[in-house]
């Protein structure tokens, strides 16, 4: 998606330790009008598929789902992150690492929202180690709903994620797709 | 809104302590339209007051807020909750009680996506105590920011919320006002 990658390069910021901050417009403050027409490329990527739900995992990702379940005119899910194992026999549950933090954390859904009669699409801003859609698949599964891919808003195709989906066998999409990024020569795209 | 009170009804849950649960449509599992339906209400109510960005705080209000700024065209904000008051110059910080889980956080926003010339929206999906719109109203006053007013989903119209605001100065609305909420004899509205 051009605009997003043109959004990327103005508003952008290369930080320490391989962050791309794009809090400017995609989380913390979401430039809304743009997040609906990348809802809308969402849609154009997967009308095909009879999508019931969308599912997320919380916060950052949630206006993505959201934007792109508008124009499906399915639900959005999300999950939600706990940082304890709580055993309750009402939720799907699954262990994710987060790189970021240097911890692990629960994605955990209740069950009555998601059942094997579902088609389901999972969205994120983010796609770099891929944990997060991992632990949404995993989640899926225990449901014994159809996965019908994952997309992300920003993929870093030099990390792992998207082989390690694609292993899973699942069509992986990302709407701007970085292969490299630099504080001195800045972001180039795939 | 008469839709949201049929719908409460309709697939609302009393639980033990007071606690109304609406997983079905406005958390953990979003009604995506209707959720755009409230967003244009919320439009309807504040259409005249030169939005310039409406802010909530993670996550259960995103997609509210959301829905709500497609329709004014403008930014949304999400706060985000932190459990250590980290000592950063580069943030608004407000401390906010939650009454659900028994503890403390903080609201945290970055400096730079709000200011003076903003004239602000506060939203959220519940209003009962008011503590966490009071948190974002610390918030909006760190920035100098004004604030238009505050709109919740639901009100608990029997707990102080809704005083507590209006002490502030501030006006104070609800999609749905809660009146009454008993296991036995259901729910009834203002």
């Amino acid at each position: 998606m051009k605009a997003l990658e043109e959004k990327i390069v103005r508003e952008g910021e290369i930080l320490p330790g391989g962050i791309l901050k794009v809090g400017s417009f995609l989380n913390q403050q979401i430039d809304t009008d743009f997040m609906m027409e990348m809802g809308e490329e969402i849609y154009r990527l997967f009308r095909d598929e009879k999508i019931t739900k969308i599912l997320t995992i919380e916060a950052s990702g949630i206006t993505l789902a959201f934007a792109a379940a508008s124009c499906f005119h399915v639900p959005t899910l999300f999950a939600k992150k706990n940082k304890s194992n709580n055993v309750s026999g009402e939720v799907y549950r699954a262990k994710v690492h987060s790189y970021t933090h240097g911890n692990d954390f629960f994605a955990v859904l209740s069950r009555e929202y998601l059942s094997a009669n579902d088609r389901v699409l999972l969205v994120d801003d983010f796609l770099a180690t891929g944990e997060a859609f991992l632990g949404l698949i995993e989640i899926c599964r225990q449901a014994g709903a159809e996965i019908v891919g994952c997309v992300a808003a920003v993929e870093k195709a030099f990390q792992e994620g998207e082989s390690r989906l694609k292993s899973e066998g699942l069509r992986v999409e990302a709407l701007a797709r970085v292969s490299r990024m630099d504080p001195e020569t800045g972001i180039a795209f795939c």
